[in-house]
């Protein structure tokens, strides 16, 4: 029997405003489940930038850790992303929501010249240079082009020209893609889907999660 | 075109140790969304009974809200659940996760002998009086059985024997039922399916989502 490639999902924390968006990650999950792969969910064991309201978008005084809140999404499965070896996976995902832009990295606050955290910098570097296969969501795809820019690499992140031209600074390629459809950067190995930077409902979110995860598997078997 | 059923869907917080279970809750959001329906979200405006380290299980020192910490699964768009109107929904949904045993009632704590917060229990008898098909998946069914169980109506929570005889304590009926079915009490429009409860990924927790909302729009259509 085939071995199937395994996955790595890399979290931000849990709720769209300060964390990883649920519905990606969840739908990243469940893309991956039924591809009949398994996966192994990490986050990096920082404190959030700040802990967001959900509701009413406005900020808490409180303090919250990146990796105890990403549990919830993983069901307790987690582990710091210091201990993440590239030899153990064929792929790895990192979803979207804003806390890939405040907890992995400040691009919400400086963009371009914004400083990627070391434990996720790190990650990205290793992941590329062993051949993983490189997966993200909506906003996510900001810190993929930071990190590996330099490689010239194209990504999506729906059709935001703003963002989109953030991007090309890097070194990175923008292009746009539809909200279901996967962005496939065959030299690069790197697969990003639009999520919600364009999708109206969950659904469209597991329609990208899947194209994404279907894509992934391609190149990595 | 015939109108869609529309849902309500209840949280109790947003992770699976202190709120709703973050796979269920969003297999149901999809389930709902696949079959073409909206949803709204709700949950009851009150604090946590605990705060949960989902990592470690361990007991924080902290207060949370269970409507604000609700929101990250609902992407902010939520209700206080004394703003539902039985009269807006044809099915109403409950999650599981531990929030549904420590926060919707003290079930965890006290068995069956638990008092229901009062929101949730004005939305079970108000559902159920005005014939809305109820929906519960993993250990929510038991609250659907405290609130509802001298209607004889029947559910299931898998085949956990403990818990399925604390169920018909209430006067429910237990069906044991296997990881992705539902459980249909056609005369009561009550349908429920066992999710983490016997489920070991989230397909098959997204499996039972699909199987207990296709009753469900059966039973309301």
């Amino acid at each position: 029997m085939k071995k199937m490639p395994r996955f790595a999902v890399v979290l931000s924390g849990s709720g769209r405003a300060d964390g990883s968006e649920i519905h990606e990650s969840v739908s990243a999950l469940l893309a991956i489940d039924r591809a009949g792969c398994t996966y192994q969910c990490f986050a990096p064991n920082v404190e959030q930038a700040a802990v967001i309201n959900n509701m009413t978008s406005e900020k808490m005084d409180e303090k919250r850790n990146v990796l105890v809140e990403s549990a919830r999404i993983a069901r307790g499965e987690i582990k710091d992303l210091r201990e993440f070896n590239a030899k153990d996976f064929e792929c790895v995902i990192f979803p979207g929501g804003l806390g890939a832009v405040t907890n992995w990295c400040d691009f919400a606050k400086n963009g371009v010249a914004c400083t990627v955290e070391s434990s996720v910098s790190r990650v990205l570097n290793e992941a590329y240079d062993n051949g993983l296969v490189i997966g993200a969501m909506c906003i996510a795809p900001v810190i993929v082009a930071k990190a590996l820019g330099r490689h010239g690499i194209t990504v999506t992140i729906g059709n935001d020209k703003t963002v989109a031209g953030k991007i090309e600074q890097t070194g990175a390629k923008h292009q746009n893609t539809k909200v279901s459809d996967a962005c496939v950067d065959e030299e690069n190995r790197i697969v990003t889907t639009p999520a919600y930077m364009l999708a109206t409902s969950v659904k469209e979110v597991f329609a990208g999660a899947e194209a994404m995860v279907k894509e992934m598997l391609r190149l990595a078997q």
